[in-house]
């Protein structure tokens, strides 16, 4: 049993407006990320998948069919996108769900672990800046 | 006579559209950076000044009064901001400036260069992500 | 349930020394870091937290809030300071707990765990320098 | 406890390819990784050992016999060679073992592992480039 | 007049050795390097033209087209090569070429400047690790 | 001509105190820094030589002279030191060299240069933090 994670980047801006809280409570709670015009992110993505070693490739993933599930499910939908107006996770509705990096970082899992047929998801990390990161197991 | 820089990071949207290309022309030169929504990055801005080291205190320049020109002169205009929308070198006018990552260091130099009056401002370095940067050394 | 990590860092200077050690013994187990004078690092600290999104906030934890508890709680007690002569838990007593990394990520945890309310401490990495670095879960 | 980790290069070349396979199964599972000549990396490696806090030296680990291990069991044998042709776990044989991310982990562990007399080994991370890694945890 | 710089990464296998030396001289000068069956880097590539801003695109040269031109003449060549077989450069004949970082600097240099028609090519980077690399500007 | 850039990392402490200073002046000028305890750095060294390639060897400057310069010169003396107690350019003395980046940088050049024979130095650069770095080209 190994694990095999693969970096990848993109770049999207989002903001954080709840419209069930007062203008006050948006302010307060979100600050400079309550910006309705936006502001973004080079954000980077790890994808992490377990499982056995192959002993005929010695591959626990064809690392060509990973990146293509990365880019399709998630990079082309991400990148250079304004997370709140052009993703549909983030779309607004009742309720909404903020583009928080928790939040993407669990709509990223949903989007590959369907996706993966041979080896099995494992971890999902999104970095929003160097300095802050989220993992998501997929463990509710 | 040294060189001295400081980094600092700011995280902001932008497009890139020229009002006077026709839409094909846009779309080609620009391509995804032409998404009207903006798309973001966390920019990186490397300040460097030179002059003579005071031999009294050591240093070519007080350090936090460059931080605090920085701040105050550039963070806090473009750090959680769309550019074109909201950074006055960037909006839309007659001819439009591009918020290309060269034009956003010659802007960055602009508004630092007169405020510095001991240490002489060297170079404006910016980083749009970790794999493109641009110099400008206040050179037409 | 998801995992949030916050970077920061601080420059702190220590020595190793252990009194009930002979000199030998001291020069031999603790090498070059036994210099009486001390020497200094840029620590990187890395805060991981745990719990449940706020469906309302889309966050684990509050960042503002996280941040100023490291702050107030890690930094301030921590950045230029002399790790064994300024800092109560490196204090010479009898016994002794040296500064070594593996002891301050356990006070650093021991200081987070009690003051955050909300998201509980998952764990705290604390790096020396870019190739050494310590893992405490909270677990004796 | 805690975890302690240790980070260390090495430059190697490799290239993947199975007798086994037919060139066209070759070139397509294994691409431009399949060219005989072979092509090269700065492999990052971490080794992370646990334990508990000696109290008296305040390490889990002597941090030069962990760096002397790693040195003599692992950089010795695999830095500035060519792994198929050098290093004995990736000689052609039947079967082959592919100098793989996933089986240089698992070589690494295999070497490290009953060396380490005190502390125990946890997690062996092999970096082949800085976007793509290996753990592995010793299990089966 | 701005200087703009890409990035990109390939990865190769080299050895170092002249026959004009005794198999003494090429042990000594090239320690490790000297190893025939040659081994690996993860090569990172800095290439910086210079030019005015184009006042209608904000663009000093065209992003997709560079990263063409350093994709066709530099890494399509030298990726995932062994440099002293694979690369004309430096196929062994009289005199040898070593593919030592300063010669492949010069190299990449060659097989740029010719094809970048507008803006103007002002810089080499190449980073044999991340702690050695070599600057070439073009001049003898 | 080329120019090669090799890196090295040294832990060191320092403060900074002006004794012709008054204490409100050295608290105001170096705040935090002039703890008389000391704090620390990992600090980065980047030593730059510039000169012809040699045809047979296609070295610039042979690596493993200047490492054992670098090494000699300047790591032995500083790494695992208190510059204010140990080096001896920032010994206290009439007038103090203060242990700033900028005078560590001019000291690190005024050690290296007259034991380069072969190549020239070009460039000696300092990080104290990964935020805040100091050149030197031994221009007065």
């Amino acid at each position: 049993m190994v694990f095999l994670t693969r970096k990848a980047e993109f770049s999207a801006s989002h903001y954080y407006h709840n419209p069930d809280f007062t203008p006050e409570e948006n302010a307060r709670i979100f600050g400079k990320c309550n910006n309705p015009n936006g502001h973004g992110h080079n954000y980077t993505l790890e994808v992490t998948v377990k499982g056995p070693v192959d002993p005929k490739s010695g591959f626990v993933v064809d690392l060509k069919q990973l990146k293509d599930v990365m880019s399709r499910e998630v990079l082309d939908a991400l990148d250079h996108r304004f997370l709140n107006k052009e993703v549909p996770e983030f779309l607004t509705k009742i309720p909404t769900t903020i583009p928080t990096t928790e939040n993407l970082a669990i709509a990223i899992w949903q989007r590959l672990a369907p996706k993966l047929n041979r080896a099995q998801l494992h971890r999902v990390r999104v970095y929003e800046t160097p300095d802050l990161f989220v993992d998501f197991y997929g463990e509710a």
